[in-house]
């Protein structure tokens, strides 16, 4: 039998391909195949055009590109059937003896898909190594964006989806420095009409797509009421700003 | 007048020189002058170890390097004069139309002294540039160094520095998936009695020095106890695990 493959968790950093890092890059130019997440969302080939900004003209045509199907749904049963079909290809790869970059935007194990499949493949190829290549999460790049600090010395942070619900987020702005509200596209308003509540609306700042060109940034909060807003967005709110 | 010289903040990540990015390469390579802070903490020197491996050979040598003396102390005096002098210091270099990287370990946003740096010298020399280059942080370097997710999906994410009191620590282990302890040395026995407590213990791992020659794993916590551990730890514990 020949040698196994290795699957690499490769983050390309939030967007712009100055942020990603060497030994991503290491590994992107090495691996014969490179596995996405196709999920029908914009980030995922995001991620792909990062990495073809970041490796040399024309290297990643020579590549084999798996584009695994893994759709955005809550029910169980779809779910779990599309990652264990997702991991079952990366698996044939491996038992090819090919080794395999699965690239995520930010970073593998921070709000990825990546870390859903390392579980079914050690069921599947129990044999198999894995790794993983940290990369820069889209939370310090939107920091960068705005120019401050996501936390200093002793102060807390909480990153909570915003689909986490109402109560749950009044708690993290009660209990925390600094909160930052992912996914904000979902419930704007709510959150828009929570912190105006709390005397927090000019505490927040928006940032949609951080580090990528369509960059934007917004500080007056309140005019983003009613707005269909971008899905690669977040909210950070900077209590002692 | 010259043209001012630009400050980057500028992050080499958590600490293996892998995890470098492009944009902090080009800068570091770019700069004349390379500034870090001097705590007598172990960090500051790990930084510029991560640069040394990271530039051409040499390369680092024909650089001007500035030790910026700030010292760990809680004294709001001495601190804002260390700070001042510091980033006058700074001033200085960037009035000579020489461009400054202030590096730091992780990313410069994310507990790192360059955020208080950064609104002095807009105080002493308000006309000058500043620009942020992100990194990789420890937390999910500490993920991959453990091969789990810090956080999936809808989960939420909380890090709290562990002397921010057992009250603030324990609101947010009852609220959030994911709670990453940072200067977990501080305040171990107290957090293992409460994570015993909680019914917690069997969800936490221990993780110092990620990514660094010396990083150390301990997934049984309470073999730490009475024990004392490196400044450069965490405590990662994930509910869902």
């Amino acid at each position: 039998m020949s040698k196994l493959g290795v699957l690499y968790g490769v983050g390309v950093g939030p967007g712009d391909p100055g942020l990603i890092t060497f030994n991503a890059f290491r590994v992107l130019k090495a691996v014969p195949v490179i596995a996405m997440p196709d999920s029908g969302r914009e980030g995922d080939s995001v991620a792909l055009t990062v990495v073809r900004g970041a490796l040399d003209e024309g290297l990643l045509d020579k590549k084999e590109i798996l584009k695994l199907y893994l759709p955005m749904t809550k029910e169980a049963g779809s779910l779990r059937r599309a990652r264990l079909d997702a991991t079952r290809v990366i698996a044939e790869c491996l038992k090819e003896g090919l080794d395999v970059a699965f690239i995520t935007l930010g970073d593998p194990l921070f709000y990825s898909t990546f870390s859903y499949l390392v579980p079914l493949l050690k069921e599947i190829l129990p044999e198999a190594g894995v790794a993983t290549v940290s990369g820069v999460t889209s939370i310090t790049a939107a920091s960068a964006s705005i120019g401050a600090p996501l936390t200093e010395a002793d102060e807390s942070v909480a990153v909570v989806p915003a689909t986490y619900g109402m109560e749950e987020i009044r708690n993290a702005l009660e209990h925390h420095d600094t909160v930052v509200l992912m996914k904000i596209n979902k419930v704007l308003d709510g959150v828009l009409n929570l912190l105006g509540e709390m005397g927090l609306t000019g505490m927040a700042v928006y940032i949609g797509r951080a580090s990528w060109p369509g960059e934007e940034i917004v500080r007056d909060v309140e005019s983003l009421r009613g707005r269909k807003v971008d899905y690669f967005s977040m909210m950070i709110i900077r209590k002692g700003a």
